[in-house]
């Protein structure tokens, strides 16, 4: 086992590391930015290390300096946390050129797994679902209608150069298409210079599910149920909740296989999560793969009595996993709530600035990972998460009523936060019923 | 279900009450004594009436403003806590009277355990092990020497009227006996003025092992697993575990049905814990009964996933079990540290004042009971307590590895507390074997 390990992050990800790490008996090398001298994380470390001023290019994001840190430290290891550098094949690569065991999947499996399209076709072989569509562009009108007719309706046609949601049409019938086709095309060409077009199955009321996978360097992988984190707004995921309302047993065990196959197939090891959209006829598809650990790990923790983190560090040591399936028990329910410096009131603009008060909830069923303190001054340079708030239950009722009892607990004074919108989510009566999609928000809650 | 619900007590467990309450939807009323204005279960409650001044005999002793402040706030039950009221059955029977209900077992059974002696005959009758000894007083060395092979060696001879470790003596074979019986009866009646001695078993290494049940008003019952608690000075409890290392699956179940039948003998309903002391032999004996909620009710909650605090609530309003003894599943180890506000460096004297810092630990694993915050002002006339800290781990290594990263993110700066005493009762060698019993902290731990 390692003795000590550089945590290459910041904020409440750094700290959960650091634990880890202080729990087995790992020394650790924190790195800070100018900007976080005085942040949990540099002091929780045994060593902290300033990598740079406070733009994250010149410190988090910045390789050489990080290298250099592990190297004078001695650190054996580095784990990446998420976001920065976690999912960069080049800084996975210098890491183990310079003898660094880097906390996550190898170079190669992370490179093929960021590559989106090469990802989709290799998946594709592997006999993982992805959504149907064009390999590549369509040539005209009467390859759409081949197309969609292959595909089935609704399908949605897509601008190839296309962003910010220009130039898409969703098309139900095929009476729908060739007016469909040459509006987006005028539209593409209009807005990117460059008309061509591919089309894709629209999948109606999707849900984001993804599975967390851990798989060891020797070939053993396993899945640890599912999360489904369709309560996003504009793509960030916002409440995440395991197990999901909307999976059975059955779709469980069979997405997990699934998943652990998308796995072995780039030779995956370490902890990673296959990302699906499921419809609202229970069809999957494959979204894409994060090769790290998520935000959300610690609601999988809860339901399975496994910590992911320590688990991550054992693999990259070289043990083998101590699980097989079927040690693998989901035993009640977890929602996480993600505490944001942000101001729902003013579309959610980042509110960064000094904690003036606080209370952290406590008492049974509440976990709370964050890395605030009274007096703590939350930097304007990085991203606005202040705290993760999780509530276990027996079941998904009480893990409910759980966090909205924390959320009245919880107080933060100072920046503006999401913490009464957290609530306003859980008082929702589709919420309550576990009757939402990805579109929940900016259907129901965002006026 | 009950709308609305007075908690008689203070600190964390008037927090923990209110915590279950808000997960239930009933609304609280806390009670307060002018030293408590400002703690946080007066303002965490819907509702707060202050019912005296700060000694507890004319606050949260005085059962009359008590129960006036129930009836003024139309308080369906009353919920008290351990300490304090939680054992007075006069209370209990005026609640009734009063009809409110009380969240704890009718005052007949709580009579009934609460004289020790009636409780042990009445025990002894329904099958659950005591320790051996003398129904009455010896009447002369000859009876003392039929008494005691009746027994077994060691046997221990006590003053009747004894006190304070006077007037005892430990006697290990027939050959020391009447030294021992003539010295102990001459310094009971130089002592006490009254000479007369009884005789026990004198239970080497003892243990003190507790389990927590559960029984409704319908007579089912079900036992949730033991609790360590041997770690004591003076016999305080300061740190507990569940399960115990000595305890294996065959024993948990013969002292669960025990435990279950002790309850039942006395038609026991609500939560309750039947004390038990363990020999280095595994021979169990019944030592008292607490029919009230355990200050270390936690980890059971940790080890079972049930909530105790709601199921008291559910049991007083009439509601049968949804358990059976087939539905408890142990699962994963639990461990309690008391944090004191009290100077280990002198004496454990009680160290009041104010909280001027404080870093409470998060991330996975770690529960926190309290009523602490920063600013807070320990008032001296209560105990000494300031939080519960409880840490649960996939088995016992993981358990002590978390309360030690937890006690090292702990801060309290104010008062002195135990922190570090804690701290170092789980770096012992013996404790992290499993090897202790109630005579540790004053063999092992304090100087």
């Amino acid at each position: 086992m390692f003795k000590k390990i550089l945590v290459a992050n910041r904020g409440e990800i750094a700290v959960r590391i650091i634990r880890a790490c202080r729990e087995m008996n790992i020394s650790t090398v924190a790195v800070y930015s100018e900007a976080d001298k005085y942040s949990l994380h540099t002091q929780l470390a045994d060593e902290a290390i300033c990598i740079g001023p406070a733009a994250s290019k010149d410190s988090y994001l910045n390789i050489e300096n990080i290298i250099s840190a592990a190297v004078i430290t001695g650190a054996e290891a580095i784990h990446p946390g998420f976001g920065f550098l976690s999912e960069n094949s080049k800084f996975a690569r210098i890491c183990n050129e310079c003898n660094i065991a880097f906390i996550g999947p190898s170079d190669k499996s992370m490179e093929l797994m960021g590559n989106k399209s090469e990802a989709r076709k290799m998946m594709k072989k592997a006999g993982v679902p992805i959504v149907p569509g064009t390999e590549g562009t369509l040539n005209n009108i009467k390859d759409a209608v081949i197309t969609a007719k292959e595909i089935g309706y609704p399908v949605m046609i897509k601008a190839s150069a296309g962003g910010g949601g220009r130039g898409i049409r969703i098309v139900f019938s095929e009476s729908e298409l060739e007016n469909a086709f040459n509006t987006a095309a005028s539209e593409a060409e209009s807005c990117f210079g460059d008309g061509s077009l591919y089309m894709e199955k629209y999948i109606q009321e999707p849900h984001h599910i993804e599975i967390q996978i851990l798989a060891d360097k020797y070939g053993n992988a396993v899945y640890l149920g599912e999360r489904d984190c369709s309560i996003q707004r504009r793509n960030q995921k916002v409440l995440e909740e395991a197990p999901s309302a909307l999976i059975d047993e059955k779709l469980r065990e069979e997405m997990g296989n699934v998943a652990v196959r998308a796995a072995k197939s780039v030779n995956y090891e370490n902890a990673g999560t296959i990302e699906f959209l499921v419809d609202k006829d229970l069809n999957y598809y494959f979204m894409e793969m994060n090769t790290r650990i998520q935000v959300e790990h610690g609601i999988t923790e809860l339901v399975t009595g496994i910590d992911i983190v320590k688990e991550q560090i054992k693999i990259a040591s070289g043990e083998p996993l101590k699980y097989q399936q079927s040690d693998i028990v989901i035993k009640g329910h977890a929602i996480e709530c993600r505490i944001n410096a942000e101001d729902p009131e003013n579309n959610f603009k980042p509110s960064p600035g000094t904690i003036t008060e606080i209370n952290i909830p406590g008492g049974p069923g509440i976990r709370m990972d964050s890395s605030i303190y009274q007096g703590y001054t939350v930097p304007p340079y990085y991203d606005s998460m202040l705290a993760k708030i999780m509530a276990y239950g027996e079941n998904r009722e009480e893990a409910i009523a759980r966090m909205k009892r924390a959320l009245y607990e919880l107080i933060i004074e100072g920046p503006k936060n999401n913490i009464e919108f957290q609530y306003d989510i859980l008082e929702n009566e589709e919420f309550v019923k576990g009757n939402y999609n990805t579109s929940f928000l900016k259907d129901k809650m965002v006026k």
